[in-house]
């Protein structure tokens, strides 16, 4: 096309290729870091190391002249490669005295990563499952210092109800996404420790790194501090509520926000509106919106039916939520602009300061949406 | 902490001061490809050449043993930095030939985009308003090449009218975000070149580099294809549809999606829900779906109302979606967890593979979500 062009072009070859190797050598060396940290029993993620550093690393680039923001999303993206990355490379125990760690579920798709992450730890770990049970589960329950019930929801309570005989000193904890309940039940089943969890991530993470785990303490929670520590090593960032607080607030977080993803992609189905145009008209924030509806139906249906209808409290909420739908029909029906303005800016004041953080946040999200987001119509 | 850690340590710092460094010389070298291309007229944003160049460098990746995933993401941050740095560059003029270039509303924060983009083309620019309508725009609207209406939606239709004594062959063009009314109103008030675009972009963007620019064909449209040439080189995607298909789409895409956000946050505002518990709890998806609708009360609510009440499609759209949410309802409401499951696997099949495209995209978005994400209650 141009010469001179095909000199800049080539220019600009030579310094990715040089970016490659920069990267690689990055990557060796926080490897490295990782390894260290490892053995030394330090977490993973050092998120007041990770903010000092990206603060040095933004003034530096302002200094050269070029966008601190630019700098900070490419370490960003560099250090969860590394966090990736690290995953193999084993976790320090903080527990060796620990005797067998059973999980109930343990080959299921969550069960499993907590089955490896408690491996590369360097504790015995048993799986227990439908399949195995009568077999195993005697012997594996002998003498265990924790059992994880990490099993469907429907099956939860009468799964806690075969563990009466656990030794007095053992962790009794569950991974189910409601927590009052189970919480209660393994309370009344055992006599030891019992600490209700809920990892909030699906199965499909890269690296625990980050990830939240809620906490919801049942009894002797000095006895099971040493499990948050471990999960602090992977990386897992711990929130702690009561049992009751998190219903509630997953009554929102997961029962309603799913269902009403689930019903705008069966309205979208039912009226068989035109996908290949929505995706080629979309803006980034609609496509980004019309993603995390369609991504919902790829995944397991029973997982969805059994988190929506996990509670009365849900049906409640999913209910009040569709009378307010019809209200504010009723309201734009006639048109009320100065109505639904008065409306809108009464929700402003309730979201706050959020309102602008998020607005400031999406927009860094949404170029990078936009960056990488196909939008060739499939 | 550890000697041993503080020397890896200091490598990685050196790793990151050469890093910064070479992202200073990508960025000259790619405005040197900018002003060259400027020059020669060539559009800013090169789909095939970019796809070419990414293949390339995934592959060196690959030899290195280092993910190509993340060469790929590492780049494409930084092009994003180059295209909006080359903002200020100026732009080749694709049609030196004509004469001033009116925008009306060209003050707003949508028009001032498109006023900054022409002038930096080379062309004169007019701007009129409410306030210098009486002073100006008998001169301004003398003889022009092309006159953009770009007003408030309740005032395009009034505004074009004022439009009859342009030249014959002066392009008539307007950006609200409904296209039939509009279109058909210029085609009765103007007898020269008519056409319809929607840019799909808020006035927050960084640059028009990929932004959707929508465009319904009027009249004469080979007489108006100089303008989306201008576009293309500004590096906007066009994508052309009908009048008609545009605003069955928009009631999807803007009018129900705005809709459905902000009912969510008018019913967490109605149940003063804890926001901060919820951001405290929040998994990333849930984050940032918590993100969009929080984004949507930072804005302009006038905007949002006329978005939503601009046409009777759009509330009976709305109103047929909540006789739906209605339906599904009463379904959970008995509990049908296997009718729940048919009708999702029915949205499943709707959603074909687009599901799956979807959640693979989401997947690495909600990891970018997981870096740049602010945990922190406010």
């Amino acid at each position: 096309m141009s010469e001179e062009l095909d000199l800049v072009r080539q220019g600009i070859d030579e310094v990715d290729k040089e970016l490659v190797t920069l990267l690689k050598r990055r990557l060796q060396l926080v490897a490295k870091v990782g390894e260290i940290k490892s053995r030394l029993g330090i977490p993973v993620y050092a998120p007041d190391r990770e903010q000092d550093m990206l603060a040095k690393r933004r003034n530096e680039a302002r200094k050269h002249g070029i966008s601190p923001q630019l700098i900070e999303d490419v370490l960003r993206r560099i250090m969860r490669e590394s966090y990736s990355s690290e995953r193999d490379a084993g976790f320090k125990c903080v527990n060796p005295a620990a005797r067998n760690i059973v999980v109930i579920g343990g080959n299921g798709q969550l069960g499993s990563i907590f089955v490896r992450l408690f491996r590369l730890s360097g504790y015995t770990v048993d799986v227990l499952s439908r399949r195995n049970w009568e077999q195993d589960a005697e012997r594996m329950l002998s003498n265990p210092s924790m059992v994880v019930v990490c099993v469907p929801i429907d099956v939860t309570l009468e799964t806690i109800d075969k563990l009466e005989h656990l030794p007095e000193d053992c962790i009794l904890t569950d991974f189910t996404s409601v927590k009052v309940k189970p919480v209660e039940r393994m309370m009344k089943v055992h006599r030891g420790p019992v600490m209700g969890l809920h990892p909030m991530f699906g199965p499909d993470i890269a690296s625990i790194a980050k990830q939240v785990v809620v906490c919801c303490e049942g009894r002797m929670q000095d006895q099971c501090e040493w499990v948050l520590s471990q999960m602090k090593i992977w990386g897992a960032r711990i929130e702690k509520v009561t049992a009751v607080e998190h219903d509630r607030a997953m009554s929102f977080i997961q029962a309603l926000r799913h269902f009403t993803t689930y019903v705008y992609g069966y309205y979208l189905e039912k009226y068989k509106v035109d996908l290949d145009t929505l995706v080629q008209l979309s803006s980034p924030i609609y496509r980004l919106e019309l993603m995390l509806v369609g991504r919902l139906f790829a995944q397991d249906p029973s997982l969805y039916a059994d988190i929506i209808l996990s509670s009365e409290r849900n049906i409640e909420n999913i209910a009040a939520y569709k009378d307010c739908i019809a209200e504010q029909v009723d309201m734009i029906k006639c048109y009320n602009r100065e109505n639904f303005i008065r409306e809108f800016l009464a929700v402003r004041e309730y979201f706050g300061e959020y309102a602008g953080q998020f607005l400031k946040e999406s927009k860094q999200l949404l170029d990078q949406a936009r960056d990488s987001i196909v939008h060739q119509t499939l």
